[in-house]
């Protein structure tokens, strides 16, 4: 990047009516991050140090993300919405404060890129005072279309303006723009609204730079990344483009997806080279998978860091503090919440391991259940190294398996175990011979009596 | 609709030998009903008060199937294949007794909607004593043309027949008539068989009716909805296309699809509203899921009624009978079946809840178990409002838990706990110290020993 | 086949550098078998009963795969990569000992079918010197194009050095050849290496078998059949050709599959005609499904054999060594590992089954747990005919329980169980009145405590 400073203005006041939400459009989710946020992780990329937030009335999740997200980000409330002009304008005190580049972008173009953001500032490092952001696209139907001419910007012509000639244009607008800081203030407070709908369009600019002799230009984006989302099927559309691009950024970094079209990312997955990861594997936020380790099939990870050469699923589920060290294995049917796996630790048959600690090399049977919540507090588990838990075991938190301890199959351990010590905690078989042909016999006729 | 009657004759007697399956053609199911279901389901939408189905010979569970979905349908049997216009002649005791309109329609056209229907209707009540409905494709090559001239249908053209400019038209014919009922049954007697394989065809009316001055015209319908399945891959690329009617519908409707290829509807499938439901989800038949309620990932409904605000999976599986009230949550590898959870009831691990009542609030440990079945009769487990079963506890049905009854964790219960009471049902824990260790040693022993 | 003896020199020395893997290309996997085990079937079926692989230096995980594969298959290391024909001749030894046919075929084309190779050898018999196996492709560009004349060969001509003429051509150059046998060595040897990089180039052998008068013709393939894989996302788009090829066989068998993109197979699954198949399921090696038994949905099989009638899942692992006789059932939650199943014997909910043989007719309770292994050995667990285990049961192998017998809920067995016998062991149910009154208000005070 150019050392130039950019302000950028995202506009995100739009309730997307379409949606059948009450939630404000932007904050609908693309690969687990709302729009909004993707624009500004992008814009963050590209280097605009400043960014103003234009908002409806009455959104306070949506102000809250955001200054969760860019703490130095301005909110500022669009009251009436009467078009981006004057959406823009809802920032003028921003405006004032010169910057070189000013980007005009919306949010709810998920799909942007830093690259093609730093494409419009790059014309404006050149000496363009007013760069609007087009693609190409086969079917421009319904598009306004950008004139170009002698290399110059001459016009954005709408569909219904636009003359036979004109519409056979594929070249379109994304309504993304860059102004130089020298000009946008002034170029957008003359922004009219003669029109049917009394609005000020920010697309008027264009007309009047030209007027005003401005170097007025058009660079070309992806369709797909200028894309705005105004309905949930575009919605379902865009994530799918998305997870198409993780998909893709995966098998390129040397990772294994045996059915890439059924692993489904986070906008924060981290898959190092050499993960394999099988069908139908869904990543929501916050997972790292290290080099060598497997993810199997129908596994579900959130918030979980998995150790390389570790091996985790089929059918099992990883959530927010689950912390796999190398070389373990958390197999089918197990579910691991807030806990941590020492070295060559084991889980592998439907377990559920919760606020506990595995040691090393500790093997945990089949069917044992950590029993972590009395109804009102939680209670953790604590598992030393080269502890054997035998199958359908029930851990009752607080308690303590001290390194080497053995929990005999079928046992409810109540109370801490010794490092080195066998624990029982359950019945000693009786065998009654006969009993259960006379058993049989007994429910065959309470059977044949309920039928009669 | 308007007020004209209506009879449909709905073709359905073929083997459909191509599908290699001892099964009547139209009884593979699309959204988990028959094919012939859905055609029975868009007639009535579309106002057609009497349904004849033509079925082949042998074949009762077609004719009960029928039976069960439309009361008021007659079936009646084909005995030998010798064409279309010879299948609706099997309705000629309907036929007699007069309609306004007549439409034919086929058993294995699971996509045709009644909007299509209706537009057949509509021609009819227009005047026109038979209306063919056609469809636009690309690639006609195959499909009898229909060949329109000055807003008449002129003459269905098969390919064999039809000239090297009349072979460039690309509206074809979907089969699908509708007959003034004036005129139906004398057009259906009148078609001959001489022709190479001497049978009857049904689109040899047209010709007829034009020889006999009659109004002839085409409506055009989609390609998609009037494809007929003659293959498995046919059968699967129809399932597919329903899928999609039904995950858009769902979109518009204002749900939340994450990954909408992903999600499987049924034909009956409810989703209010506002409903999320995140990647590999299965609807079976029978689910209704209201406003704000969200199923997670990977799981598999069937007959199941989940309340608002409620959360089901990811890897939940509700079966036939489960009644979530609101707020309630079912977590991963959790099986509910008959059983109802009042307001805010949770199961959310490792469980197998069937034939019980789970009071509003209740909170089931993991690895609970209700045994319901004693291998000859199934027995219901009541837990009252506000319980608290431990983890890994057995519940022997029939069994009550009254309300605010708290079991210990591992406990098996096998008689009914007082309100407020505590049930212990778990061995006191014995340690014996130094015990691992020396197993470890002999354990080692033993394996070397084999391994020699 | 003609009884005309055949000779296949598979290259197969490629490092795959753009797979960033350290594992020689050709191992990496389509349907579970590596790509070259892919291109030694179809040898063998294609009838080639000599085959040479040329391995790269230090590769012997390939090697060792391809004796594994094809005992009788030779393997020579190619020490330099100087171009195809130096690779050839790393097999000149094989060449010295004439076959009818020579076939040079690539180890990275997995879905070259035993047809293509056919079709190759098919125009040796009948006098062709040379043979090159084109394929038709509307993107031609990149590829070295097939030149024709009057049914001859005449040259294969490189993207760089084609006319603007010979670009328009659409019939590229697949690599895979066919020499007679009589030719082959003199040919390869006759390659030379002027040339930019100065490697030894098979295709060059067109050049100098038409200047010595020999027939030299090319034949048509597909262009997804001869398709080499460089990329992970090429092997992703490679076994989802591969899937679609097996989701049609299955189909065109009479298979039912809900939704046969959600369907994995591997090259070995073999699914009988019936089988019905729902939505995510995945076949991993080893598996095969007997008439009318239906895999349900998210279910994951590998080294499995399914009886007829049974039903599988939903949420079913069967692993290596499962073997279900007819009408059993493993219902959801079920994992099954080196374990037989009796006719009609049933897992329905939440159990784990390792290295156990289940009777026909017994029932095994949701829950249950065989605990085969001690950490050291793993040890069986012989169930009889129609014996009842109770919910939540543990099994402790080695453990017999006889026909017959009857284990109680929540029981756990350590010793063997007689015939016609109930086993219990458990603990009698305690209650204490009001105690969880009690602890829920001690409970709350540390609750409060805690978070004040």
């Amino acid at each position: 990047m150019t050392a130039r400073t950019c302000l950028s203005i995202v506009l995100a006041a739009g309730l997307g009516t379409r949606m059948k939400s009450d939630m404000p459009k932007v904050l609908h989710q693309i690969g687990g991050l709302p729009m909004v946020g993707h624009v500004l992780k992008a814009l963050e990329e590209a280097g605009s140090e400043r960014v103003s937030v234009i908002t409806g009335p009455d959104m306070p999740n949506l102000e809250s993300l955001v200054h969760e997200l860019m703490p130095t980000a301005h909110c500022h409330v669009q009251a009436e919405r009467l078009g981006t002009a004057h959406a823009t304008l809802a920032a003028k005190s921003d405006l004032q404060d010169a910057a070189d580049d000013v980007v005009v972008i919306f949010g709810d173009t998920p799909l942007v890129t830093s690259g093609t953001i730093s494409k419009v500032r790059g014309q404006l490092a050149e000496g363009a005072d007013l760069v609007v952001l087009g693609f190409e696209t086969p079917e421009p139907l319904g598009y306004g279309r950008l004139l170009i001419d002698d290399g110059r910007l001459v016009a954005i012509r709408e569909e219904r303006d636009a003359s036979e000639e004109e519409r056979k244009t594929t070249f379109c607008n994304s309504g993304i723009m860059g102004f130089s800081g020298a000009h946008a203030l002034a170029l957008m407070e003359s922004v009219g609204n003669k029109n049917a709908k009394n609005e000020f369009y920010l697309t008027d600019a264009v007309e009047i730079a030209n007027q005003r002799g401005l170097k007025v230009v058009a660079v070309a984006g992806s369709e797909v990344e200028t894309q705005g989302i105004n309905t949930r099927a575009q919605l379902a559309s865009c994530e799918e483009d998305f997870q198409n691009r993780m998909r893709l950024a995966a098998l390129e970094n040397g990772c294994t997806l045996l059915a890439p079209h059924t692993v489904f990312f986070s906008h924060d997955t981290i898959l190092e080279t050499g993960v394999t990861v099988e069908q139908n594997v869904v990543f929501a936020p916050g997972v790292k998978v290290a080099s060598g380790a497997t993810i199997r099939a129908f596994s579900h990870l959130e918030g979980a860091d998995v150790g390389s050469g570790s091996v985790v699923g089929p059918y099992a589920r990883l959530r927010p503090g689950a912390v796999l060290g190398a070389k373990t294995k958390v197999g089918n049917f197990v579910e691991v919440k807030n806990a941590t796996f020492g070295e060559g630790a084991k889980a592998n048959h439907l377990s559920y391991i919760g606020d506990a600690t595995i040691g090393s090399g500790s093997n945990i049977g089949a069917g044992t259940i950590t029993c972590n919540y009395d109804g009102y507090l939680k209670h953790r588990t604590e598992i030393g190294e080269g502890c054997f838990v035998g199958s359908n075991s029930t851990l009752v938190a607080p308690v303590q398996l001290n390194a080497g301890a053995f929990v005999s199959a079928g046992s409810v351990i109540t109370d801490d175990v010794p490092g080195d010590a066998m624990a029982f905690g359950r019945s000693r078989q009786i065998v009654k011979e006969g009993k259960a042909a006379q058993l049989r016999s007994r429910l065959q006729s309470e059977k044949d009596a309920k039928s009669r």
